[in-house]
């Protein structure tokens, strides 16, 4: 067996917006003009002030109870420093960094424990149990959907369980192609110590420079690979669940017949039955080739019966996209060209084959074939350009805030037949929404995860801020999120539920589905510490 | 909306063996030498009697109760007649068998149900909640682990609930290729209503010709055609289920981050959680072409090698077999020629594609590029042998038992990297166990499904039976059982869980994840009538 860890100290991610600030860029100014005119955004948003003078709510927690914590991990692994509190106070969505620019207070934890085993964890979720203290698992802490915001009033305080130090590769079975790694490891983290072995796990979401693989499992992420590699629901063959009664460990082989798959109760749990601390995953060879191609189709339906065409019938691509006309008129899938280019006609398709080179030259034959017979027309240059600027959308959100214009994004999944329908009722009721507002809104929408049943859909809504743009954005988003479930789709296709599609979640699964799962959690989370009012109602 | 039925009626399974008597047959004489030779069969056992004179215990329910129950579901729908009562009273399993060829009284069901409709089932069991009445959801009748004899003397009787009126084609949905089947349809039922639209769900298991695709549901069914098709629980994209507590409707969406997948906790619930009364199932075009091809590997090794090479690395076949040494020599894979021919040498592994003309040619090209580099050498006429006999297996226990000879199957399954361990130490148990009962057994065993992390082994157990057989079995299997568990291997693959496998179950999930699972039991079914003893300890 063995072990090994990433080389370098982690840098830690912006506080107030995506990534890596040295990367920021300026909005073109193409875009400029295009907020401006076509949106009428005023461009007057305030900047962020800087973490030290964020305000915080006060700490909650006696001191007491903080040492008693502290001594669980070690001192030098608690914090209730200001800086590691504001760090962990709030996730990633749009409301989340508007809220960091405001005045106001923000809650955050009242202290920080990065445990170093699983042993730790399962002994500080014990102690908090006892305590009545609410406990926030953190990974990445790049959740778009409210799910490091707690409802935490009726607790002791709140603690923030950030697994970072739980960063091992555990075990690389090149047999089974599994390979056991630990949660607090980032994308980028695990690949480089799977890839100096020569496997990958294949799974590269928007966020993947940030989030952690106990984040891909707790929120069943889905990378921009879908279509060759899976989910990473579907790439988690094993995992370890640390919770206040103890310990679950499942997953003895790739499928059993021994009862429910329970693996599956514990994958997009979101922290709120236990936290994860170890995850068998399955890793391919690092492939020999990747190829990204664009292709243009008169339509967004043309374009995805197309796509359709190629999940059910073969051969499926690694990478599988398709903008609508808006958004391939807004050159989205392209950020770092955004509003410097003529807008394009038609719908733009990313087309990607990665691994052997041989599969990868079968492949893409096979499916020009059938892109080319359904009238598609290559577009040179588009695959690699999307693929430069794959993790570059976060970016350019926190440069359109600064600029004014309210940008958000969501995503539903549903079965190819009511594709159609889906579609057109969120876009519909977002417009609807905004309009109403007096803040009508650009809305771009992409497929960007392909099933033989069906597909996601993804959009991205951008508008002019009002003075309370949260509350304008919740309001535009409880009518999508209402229209989503009127069409039939499901609340989220990998954004996850967190505090912030909850309501929507219990509906989309009904009441009784709900007291299972309130069940389950009770048995493992018997005070109900873990997550307070992220999944479930607290 | 298009619906459609199975249009003749069903003919019934045998009562006491295997699906239609008409095409039982004898035992080849080769056969019987190698019983009495080998084994030392005495060739005495009881035959069946017949079922009229089966002794059956007495009616508990009383009559008052059952008349309520049968105004439920209309009287011409309710039954407490002899015949019916003992066609639901036993599974398929061997002791179920061997139950049935003794003479003392076999616990059997109070009343036969046959419910038309989602409501009545809903109806049937909300009433036996409040009258503390047990219920078993037939589909097939096939279970070989015990899945239709519940723990049921707390109760105030016992209901059998046959669904099979429940067997409607609701919907076909060719876009998204889903079909919204009820559950009671038996697999050729379900394939003939698809086949006639040009679909098919490309599941057949070796129980296809009598089990039901609610059974294949509830019991996580995985068919020969698994590796290309994928396991039932792979199939089932939505479903209904009817619980005391009221409906679970669950799937939206092929798949979703909205939370835990709940559909994993139904599927494998075995009739525990509730009454499956509609699953939306994928389906795919009829295939134009189908292959079968036999290859020969010089060991059990070597083979499961290239079988690991080619789910791996490509090209998958549909069907991917390999029998061991012992049962290559038996010639197992070819039913109809068993004790015929001379031993074969080596280990033969059967090698199938299905689907579009052009692509089984390019897959069979392929694979057999990596078979013939591996060494394998063709077995002509083995694939099409096999695929004549493929559903004959239980019929030949059915004769093997009349002999005299004990005759039982049990299966596994684990990454690849533990397999040699698990093969080794199931063997191993058995054959003590059987040579410490003066009974040495003959022990053949199979992959039959694969995975990129793992693949099933299937063992078939033969020797001679001692007076008790039932104890005889049970204590061998306790030994493999164990032997799983040790070994790191999962109860069943495609079994199921049933009473038999109870307590194993509990020892692989563990405490908690048995207490959590206890937990949503309570929810849907807090006076725990549904199938007590089978899956979870009543």
């Amino acid at each position: 067996m063995s072990v090994s860890r990433p080389g370098d100290a982690r840098s830690e991610i912006s506080w107030s917006g995506w990534g890596d600030p040295e990367q920021a860029s300026p909005l073109p100014a193409g875009l400029h003009r295009l907020l401006r005119d076509a949106l009428g955004v005023r461009g007057d948003t305030p900047a962020p002030s800087s973490i030290e003078q964020l305000a915080l709510t006060p700490i909650r927690l006696p001191e007491a109870m903080s040492a008693e914590l502290a001594a669980i991990v070690g001192s030098e692994h608690a914090t209730a420093d200001h800086t590691a509190r504001a760090r962990h106070a709030r996730g990633k969505s749009t409301p989340d960094l508007l809220e960091l620019r405001t005045a106001g207070p923000i809650s955050a934890p009242d202290v920080v424990l990065t445990p170093g085993s699983h042993d730790e964890v399962l002994a500080v979720l014990a102690h908090c149990s006892d305590r009545r203290i609410a406990v926030v698992p953190f990974g990445g802490g790049t959740s778009v959907v409210g799910g490091l915001t707690p409802r935490a009033d009726d607790f002791a305080g709140v603690v923030a369980l950030d697994v970072r130090r739980l960063n091992r590769l555990v075990e690389l079975d090149q047999e089974s192609r599994l390979a056991v790694l630990e949660p607090g490891l980032r994308g980028p983290e695990a690949e480089a110590l799977l890839g100096r072995r020569g496997y990958t796990i294949g799974h590269f979401p928007q966020s993947f420079e940030y989030a952690t693989l106990g984040g891909f499992a707790a929120a069943r992420s889905s990378g921009q690979t879908s279509a060759g590699y899976g989910r990473f629901d579907e790439l988690v063959l094993g995992l370890r669940l640390a919770t206040p009664a103890g310990t679950l460990t499942l997953g003895r082989a790739p499928k059993s017949a021994a009862g429910p798959d329970l693996r599956q109760l514990v994958l997009g749990s979101e922290g709120a039955l236990g936290v994860i601390t170890s995850l068998t995953v399955a890793v391919r060879p690092v492939p020999e080739r990747r190829l990204y191609e664009g292709w243009s189709f008169g339509s967004f339906s043309e374009g995805a019966a197309v796509l359709r065409a190629l999940v059910q019938d073969g051969p499926t691509p690694t990478v599988l996209r398709l903008s609508d006309e808006a958004e391939t008129a807004f050159g989205l899938a392209r950020p770092t060209e955004l509003g410097e280019s003529p807008p394009s006609a038609g719908c733009l398709a990313i087309v990607g084959f990665e691994g052997r080179a041989s599969d990868v030259a079968a492949r893409r034959v096979a499916a020009t074939q059938v892109l080319t017979a359904a009238g598609a027309t290559p577009v040179p240059g588009a695959g690699d350009s999307w693929a430069s600027g794959r993790y570059r959308g976060p970016y350019l959100r926190d440069a359109l805030l600064d600029a004014g214009a309210l940008v958000e994004t969501l995503e539903t999944v549903g079965f190819w037949s009511s594709l159609p329908g889906l579609y057109a009722a969120v876009s519909a009721a977002l417009r609807d929404a905004l309009d109403g507002l007096g803040t009508p809104p650009v809305i771009l929408c992409h497929i960007s995860h392909v099933y033989p049943a069906g597909a996601s859909l993804y959009f991205t809504i951008a508008c002019a801020q009002l003075d309370d743009p949260v509350a304008q954005w919740r309001q535009a988003k409880a009518a999508a999120s209402d229209a989503i479930l009127a069409a039939g789709g499901s609340i989220s296709h990998h954004h996850g539920v967190g505090a912030d599609h909850r309501e929507w979640y219990e509906r989309e699964i009904g009441e009784l589905a709900t007291a299972a799962l309130r069940a389950v959690k009770r048995t493992l989370d018997p005070a109900g510490i873990l997550n307070p009012g992220i999944l479930l109602a607290p």
